[in-house]
């Protein structure tokens, strides 16, 4: 905060979540940063676009390379996205004089944060981030600081607000995938082209920079397995609620020896697993952490106001002068982390279609004998689609190879009518005390 | 961080969360602030007692106020206890001399915390305090730096894990107030003296420090209105349970125009508020903030490890230098907030025990309709102790004078047998619509 003297900023990308920091910063009676934070320039794809603020009074850019290369900026704050073209470019220019920059691009930095954080540390300008993960939920900075007595064990979130509320619609309204989806695209929750979101890759690239900062390690983006909710059918949304469950996309990351292991997949939740409630589009983090224990973090993910106010507290960082390294420690400290993935174990879902012959069951019950895993529950439900019925099962833990091998072999039986659908279980390491 | 060099802490007070702290700093393979944390002495009640780590290596001190006064320390670390005494003695002599505070102490912050706050600034020793409310929570922070770009409205929390221990397994158990203090008690979940956490006083000292960064205003334990969980009947915890709703130690800090209102006190809440399922001795805090809209921080909010871990939360912010003033704002801009109440208006829970007689429910209606108070539901139940019977009614919004008026009233009737238990229903917020 050098003297007191306003820190600029250059502004690229002027839509939703720009405005809403132009307005947080240059209100009528500016509280963030009490005048020491000033917007001074901006760029964006549309000059004369209709927005809710003016942005007339700045110094324009047509190339927001050009205004990250501008003497006249102190902080350059990027809200174009996507993880390589002009955004990559413009916080590689600011990075390499020596300006400080902001940014809320998950994917930038999932793809490209090694080498960013380390552009950072060798000029000298900070990197901050908090709005690129779970919008206005601090989550950032809490694993970064408030979790640096403690060493967190697992991370699992919902940190896909789009994908969140295709399922909570799904569940509320009975209605199909594309059904929903479609709605969703009227309405603003899911963009035009909505693969980023529903093939879980956006879900992906947060879960990879949480990851970076809870276990010191690189940003490994390519190490994350992905599946979106793109596959999940209502009936197992239906099913799962059958056995108490309810379906959930769940971005995790969890330290296993010397491996992190990275997920993105639909999975079933106990009602009482931390993360089951949260409905539509909010997003929520479960960090479990020793000696802490499990702490948990809710909040609205996405929209101009929180990722305005995530945006706005890095600002504040760095005008105070308190933003450390951007993932914690600097980049000679970040482990690269094992990828060979431990072998997988859990509790699975189950769900098969099969002709209504006698004996089914029985077939498919010993294919699972045969690989010796125990059934926790089962189920077999009248009323779709004759000739075939679901039958859904839970099993006990077991390996997923086993799992594997005995899905292979049911899928031979002659009465099973399609590939069965596994998804896995997620426990919650606070359920086996009430009150813990 | 001067060049490396270990800071040296002097801590006061080795029970359970001290240990723990020396085992964070001091373990087999210190990750903590990487060797930089080093407790080099010690003062406690009592040298010799077994302690699951050893302390006979730190210099020791009879006196926390001598530990606190040594030039051999850079952080003075306070885990002693109570709003006066030896902690506040000692806490004023090593921040009159310029050394770091940290420190679990939310009575004493809560009661002095402008003074100390002013001593850390005059003197240049930090002062932190992140252990002090809903130990691993971090919520201090959370307040202080991460929602330092909004503008927060209402902070509820379940800030007492004994409380809320207690209303969950009354609850649970259907056993009496009594009788669950004082298991809970012998299993260590209550102090054997616990007025302090059952009257709400704890609740309060920690809703008085978190309103204090929230607003931006001088910490005022004294404006807290408080109310107990000693009070909470157990069958008005069935009966609100009837009526869908859940009894809970809500503490509440709300920006009312130019006042603060902070309330201590037993509430109702729906189920789906997101306070209603933190069971036993957890602990959350949900915060409203402009534009970031609600947050929910829920976690572990007493115990060794996270609260230990809080500590060192704290001593790692001073290690980097990032520690900012105690409120998040130098004393000279936090205000003295009115302390004037505006008049209170919501929905009520009101529980009457009448006599069996004809007539009675529809006097009880007359009076809330005499004060233009509507009801919202209405249960009366049988199966109580003959010849009363318990009646229980949701009202509408409306004042809360008119409600005591129309209370007042009720008690006069000849029928009502005791006074009528009168509780408040707490609105979540997030519940206008269901996925936002």
């Amino acid at each position: 905060m050098a003297g007191g003297k306003p820190l600029r900023i250059g502004l690229a990308g002027v839509g939703t979540v720009g405005a809403g920091l132009v307005k947080l910063l240059e209100g009528p009676s500016p509280k963030v940063g009490e005048g020491l934070l000033k917007v001074v320039a901006v760029s964006a794809r549309n000059r004369t676009r209709k927005r809710d603020v003016d942005i007339s009074g700045y110094e324009w850019f047509d190339d927001p390379v050009d205004l990250a290369a501008s003497e006249n900026i102190d902080i350059f704050v990027e809200l174009i996205g996507g993880s390589d073209g002009p955004a990559k470019k413009a916080v590689e220019v600011a990075l390499r004089r020596g300006a400080d920059v902001v940014t809320g691009n998950k994917a930038l930095l999932a793809i490209h944060g090694t080498e960013l954080a380390q552009l950072s540390e060798q000029h000298g300008g900070k990197l901050a981030f908090e709005a690129a993960v779970a919008g206005g939920v601090p989550i950032v900075k809490a694993l970064r600081e408030s979790l640096g007595g403690a060493e967190v064990r697992a991370l699992s979130g919902i940190l896909n607000g789009t994908c969140n509320y295709l399922l909570t619609e799904m569940e509320a309204s009975g209605r199909a995938f594309a059904d929903v989806l479609a709605d969703a695209q009227r309405l603003g929750y899911a963009e035009a082209d909505p693969t980023t979101d529903v093939g879980g890759f956006d879900a992906a690239h947060k879960i990879t920079l949480l990851a970076a900062i809870a276990f010191a390690a690189k940003p490994d983006f390519d190490h994350v397995k992905i599946e979106g909710v793109d596959t999940v059918a209502l009936h197992d949304i239906r099913l799962a609620g059958r056995l108490g469950y309810r379906i959930k996309l769940i971005a995790k990351a969890e330290r296993i020896g010397e491996a992190i292991v990275m997920t993105v997949r639909p999975a079933l939740l106990a009602l009482d697993h931390p993360l089951a409630n949260i409905a539509g589009t909010l997003n929520a983090v479960v960090a479990e952490a020793e000696p802490t224990g499990q702490l948990t973090f809710i909040g609205r993910g996405a929209g101009s106001g929180p990722t305005a106010a995530a945006v706005a507290a890095d600002l504040l960082d760095i005008l105070y002068e308190r933003a450390g390294p951007a993932f914690g420690r600097p980049v000679a400290k970040l482990a690269s982390a094992a990828r060979a993935s431990p072998p997988e174990r859990g509790r699975y879902y189950v769900r098969l279609l099969v002709k209504d012959e006698p004996g089914v069951i029985a077939d498919v019950a010993e294919e699972l004998g045969r690989q010796e895993i125990s059934i926790e529950s089962f189920l077999q439900m009248p009323g779709y689609e004759a000739p075939v019925v679901p039958i859904v099962l839970t099993t006990q833990p077991c390996a997923r190879a086993t799992m594997d091998a005995a899905i292979a072999a049911m899928e031979k039986l002659p009465a099973v009518a399609e590939t069965p659908r596994v998804m896995p279980i997620e426990e919650s390491a606070g359920r086996s005390r009430f009150w813990s």
